[in-house]
Order: structure tokens, then sequence, then C-alpha cells
């Protein structure tokens, strides 16, 4: 057991998945959530998705030694501000927003002397939303950052680094400003451009929504998973991390002309190697578990893990 | 049995997955494969992938009453060019190419009189290739695109049909001008894209290859499975298919600019609601049945079907 209570502002996804892989490995003495609307609560209690659901953040905070932010990262900042007060002396404080410079900023003036505020990231997710997506597994051997801030506390850290790793995942630590630039590489800028790609095939007339779908197996299909993802949280993102995502955007228009470019003049060469470069990468993610590399088209029986 | 002799000319991931295919469906009185290399044919021979393999693109052909390209789109004039003078009156010349027009203008004038030349497309596949990357269930439950030419022979159409039938796939006939088009949008823009976002994710000085790969899953991962794809095949699908990519990589352009803006200038509203339209043709495809909605991130052992 690492944490006496712990108690989850906001009851999605990771959320879930957190309460639940807390269960899994007992890692908490007890687990309260709280969420904004009555339905979600409603939902969370009839599936037990914690030891208690209760129906305001003050209640959810009082006696919790860590609180953990779990809604989009555009709302921390009105809730950091709601339980400010009510934290416990020498609690903990983490979120587990996508973007990490801008939760320092909204969180941190709402909270008193003596709470730690340790920000983390758990790299896992998906495109699924709400108190029923969550799974115990989402963090098995998935990254988790902390963005810890300087003269924090390290046994604070050190604890919060614990549950993770009690939940599954592999941890490690960062500066926010780093983060939020590794994360614009491997998914703020991924995710728009999937939207932006599903985007015009659906705007397409010539082309019909039905045959997009239809032939959706020859790539499409595997831009529509990540576009499937809730808007307010990535809108969220965005706006939150701005420079970080138009720097990458910038960098990736570049090359796109580069290689249009070279599909109008007929520079094989250009594209043959361009192409070859970028196998390795996909070798480098197999060989770290990240992905697996069966042949995996989507046809089989849904299934939980 | 629908053919008396299959001739796969090219052995790699598609002729090895359409022989074991007509195989499991006895759809075939004989399957004869032959390739470039000699060590494909090797291979090829070593685990079975064909009735018999044979050294020469004319031995392959020599009485086979369905003939089957399946090499780059780049390479077709040249097969075509071999086995002309080879093909039995009366045969069926089909190819599996990613792009339909350049392959019809490249294969048809290599053809006699009096053997039919019905042009198909399997919309699946994975990132893999070679001899030893088919299996059997490839084309279970994906589309096959046949884009059958004017005044073409309706029975030869009909029973090529009937073998993409009997491999497990749904069949459609079209354009191949729009074929190409259809084609552009969701399977060859989206590869362009994707082998993009890759590339410049491993061009970046100030983030690691490693951060890159470790921290994947979220969202980077989706891409880097089709930007592993084959280098060969990928720069003749561009070349062939250069106006209708290069227009829709237009208006992707044209969009992303606009999103870009709109991350600039704050407009949350427009992003939310482009970011709540894509969510509906997500849902299109996996009530096709073209994708399921586990949450499946690429945690599963490693599995063949
Ligand atoms: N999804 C992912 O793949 C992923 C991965 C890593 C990190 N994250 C981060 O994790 C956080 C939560 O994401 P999630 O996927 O778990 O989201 P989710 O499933 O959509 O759940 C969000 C929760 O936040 C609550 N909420 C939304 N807006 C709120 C507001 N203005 N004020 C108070 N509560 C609000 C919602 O309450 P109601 O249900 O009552 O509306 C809901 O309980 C986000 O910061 C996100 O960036 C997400
Ligand atoms: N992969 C997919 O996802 C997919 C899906 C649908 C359609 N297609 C189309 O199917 C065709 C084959 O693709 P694939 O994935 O099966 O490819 P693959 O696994 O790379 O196999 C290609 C085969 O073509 C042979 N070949 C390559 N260049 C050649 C040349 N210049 N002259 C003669 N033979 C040559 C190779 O011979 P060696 O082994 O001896 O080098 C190999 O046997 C392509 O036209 C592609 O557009 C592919």
């Amino acid at each position: 057991m690492i944490y006496q209570r712990v108690a989850l502002i906001g009851l999605g996804l990771i959320a879930g998945s957190m309460s639940l892989a807390i269960r899994r490995g007992g890692l908490a003495g007890e687990t309260v959530g709280t969420a904004r609307s009555a339905q979600t609560r409603d939902t969370a209690r009839e599936i037990g998705l914690c030891d208690r659901i209760v129906d305001t953040v003050a209640e959810a905070v009082a006696g919790a030694d860590l609180v953990v932010l779990c809604v989009p990262v555009g709302a921390m900042a009105a809730v950091a501000a709601e339980i400010g007060p009510h934290l416990a002396p020498g609690a903990t404080v983490t979120d587990v927003g996508s973007v990490k410079q801008a939760v320092i900023d909204a969180v941190g003036p709402h909270l008193p002397e003596g709470v730690h505020f340790v920000p983390g990231h758990p790299i896992a997710g998906t495109e699924h939303s709400g108190p029923r997506a969550g799974f115990p597994e989402l963090f098995d051997s998935r990254w988790t950052l902390l963005t810890p801030l300087e003269g924090g506390d390290p046994e604070a850290e050190a604890k919060l680094r614990a549950l993770w790793e009690g939940m599954g995942s592999f941890v490690e630590s960062m500066d926010a400003n780093h983060h939020d630039l590794v994360l614009a590489v491997t998914s703020h800028a991924p995710h728009l451009i999937a939207y932006t790609m599903v985007g015009v095939a659906d705007d397409l007339r010539r082309v019909t929504d039905s045959e997009v779908i239809k032939y959706s197996a020859a790539g499409f299909r595997d831009f529509t998973r990540i576009a499937a993802s809730d808007p307010t949280m990535w809108r969220d993102v965005f706006l939150s991390n701005k420079d970080a995502t138009l720097e990458i955007l910038g960098r990736f228009t570049e090359e796109l002309f580069a290689l249009q470019r070279a599909i109008r003049t007929g520079d094989g060469e250009h594209l043959h190697s361009f192409f070859t470069r970028t196998r390795e990468i996909r070798r480098g993610i197999i060989e770290a578990g990240q992905d697996t590399d069966a042949p995996d088209f989507g046809r089989r029986p849904k299934s939980s893990s």
C-alpha cells in the first residue's frame, strides 16, 4: 500500500483505469472519485469504479494523501482553485494532463503551502472516453512521465513514481518544456494530422463516405482511430501546447512539400531513400515492446486486452 | 474449382496470400509461381508456397488460364512484355497493383488478341513483404476492386470475381480513374503523410530517436506501421498516381493550414467542431467490419491472425 487514500477528480478513461490498476495492485487503502456530472458519478457508482464516489470535490479531497486531477487540460485551473482550500496538509497533488507547462502554470498558484505538486502524464490511451472506458491494463508496459518542479519534495516524487510502477508503468522524469516538445512530436502533431486527413476525406464530393469506409483498410483506417479521440481533450491540448505543436507542424509541412515536389518531378530516388529511412524507427518501436508486428488487420473479435 | 492453373508472377505478400487462400478454398487445379530472384524462388519452394515454383515467367504462364501480376506497379510493363508471347489463347490476365490506370496503360499494349485483361486491386495488406509475409486470411472481409476495360469479356470478369470471393473478399467493379482517386484518399495520401511525419520525428535534433520510440504509444505508433511499408512499392504508387495524390495532398495542406491558424489564434470552437465531425467516419468503419474498437494497444503476443 503506497497511499492511504487516493482522490480522483474527473472519472474518464484515465481516472477509471487508474482506479482499477490501483485496486489490482493493492496500492491504496481507499480510492475516492468524483466527476462534474451526476450522470458520470452514477455510472461510476453502478460499475463500482472506485471504493467511494462522492458528489463534491471538497468531499473527495478531504483526508486524501494523493489527489489526481484527471480532467481536460483546460479545466485544470478551475478544478485546482476548487480543491485548494480543502487539501490536507502534506498531501501530494498530481495530474495526468497531456501538456505539462500549461498545467503547471494553471494549477500551481492555487495550491497552498505544504502541499506537494508533482505533475505527471501517462503515455497510454485509447480513443474511448468516459467512466466505462477504463481498464486496469492500460498502463502496463507504457511510460509515465513526471515533470517535477525545481525544489520539489523528492519523497513525494518517489512515492508517486512507486504508484505508477505499481500500476504497471515505466517511469521517467524530465523537464516540463522538454515533455511538451517530445509529445508534440509523438502525439500532438500526429493527432492534428490524422484529424485533418479524416476531415478532408469526409469533405470530398467525388468520393463518398461509404467508399472511404469500405476501402479504409488500405491505410486510412489507422488515421481514423486517433481522429476519433475526444474533441474537448484535444482542443485543450492544442491550445495549451501551441508553440511546440506549431513548430513541429512547420517542419512537417516543409518535408511534405519536398516529397510532393519529388512526386511532381518524378524523383523516384528521393522518395525511395526517404521511405527506406523511416523503417528503422518502426523496428525500434517493436523491439521496445511499444507495438507488435502481428499482421493486425482489425478482424479480431473484440477483447479487453 | 474456378481455374485449372493459376500463375502468380512475383512472390511477395500478395501473391503468397493469394496462393494460400486459393489452396484453402480449393479454387484452382494448380498454382504455379515464379519470382525475379533465385532467393525468393528458393524460399517459396522451401515453404511450399505454390504447388510448383518455376524459374522463368515463360514456364509459369504456359498453359495457365489465369495469370496474376503481383509485382510493383513500376515493373508491370516489363513483366507484361515478357509474358505476352507465352500466354495461352483465351487466358485471363489480371494484376493486384495499387494503382489502376497506369497499370492498364503499361500492361494492355503487351497482351495478344484473345487474351482477357481484367485489372484488379485487393484492398488488404500489411507492412510486411516478401514470400514469407503471406497468410491465407489476408483477404477475408476485405474488398477487392476490379476495374474492367470497356468492351471486356463479362465472363472473364465474372470468373475472376468468383475467385476473389472464394478467397474471402467482397468484390466491386469501378472505373480505373475513380479507383485511383478513391485510393489516393484512403491509402496513398495517408501513406505519404505518415512517411513524412515519421521522417520529421527521425530528423529532430532536440528529441532523440529513443524518446520517439519510448513515447510512441501516444499516437505516433499508428503512423509508423504504415510508414514501414515497402519503399519500392510506394515509390511506384506515388509516381504512377501523381495527379490524384497531389490533388488530395493539396486539399490536405489547405485544411491543415486552417487548423494551424485556429491553434495560433486560439480559435477553440473551430478546433472542437472539426474534431467532432471526424468521429462519425470511425463509427462507420467499425460498423462495416473494417476495424475493431477493441482497445488494441500493441501489447498482445504475436499471432498470425
Ligand atoms: N485519453 C487519452 O488517451 C489520454 C492519455 C493520457 C492523458 N490524458 C489526459 O487525461 C485527462 C483526462 O482524459 P480522459 O481521456 O480520461 O478524459 P475523459 O474520459 O473524457 O474524462 C474526462 C473527465 O473530466 C471531467 N471534465 C470534463 N470537463 C470538465 C470541466 N470543465 N470541469 C470539471 N470536470 C470536467 C469529465 O466529467 P463528466 O464526465 O462529468 O463530463 C470526465 O469525468 C486529460 O487531461 C487528458 O489530456 C488522456
Ligand atoms: N503490400 C500491400 O499492402 C499491397 C496491397 C494491395 C496491393 N499491393 C500491390 O501488390 C503488388 C505486390 O506487392 P507485395 O506487397 O506483394 O510486394 P512484395 O512482397 O514486395 O513482393 C514483390 C514481388 O515482386 C517482385 N519484383 C519486384 N520488383 C520486380 C521487378 N522489377 N521485376 C520483376 N519482379 C519484381 C519481387 O521479386 P523478388 O522477391 O525476387 O525481388 C517479389 O517477388 C504491388 O503492385 C502492390 O502495389 C500491395
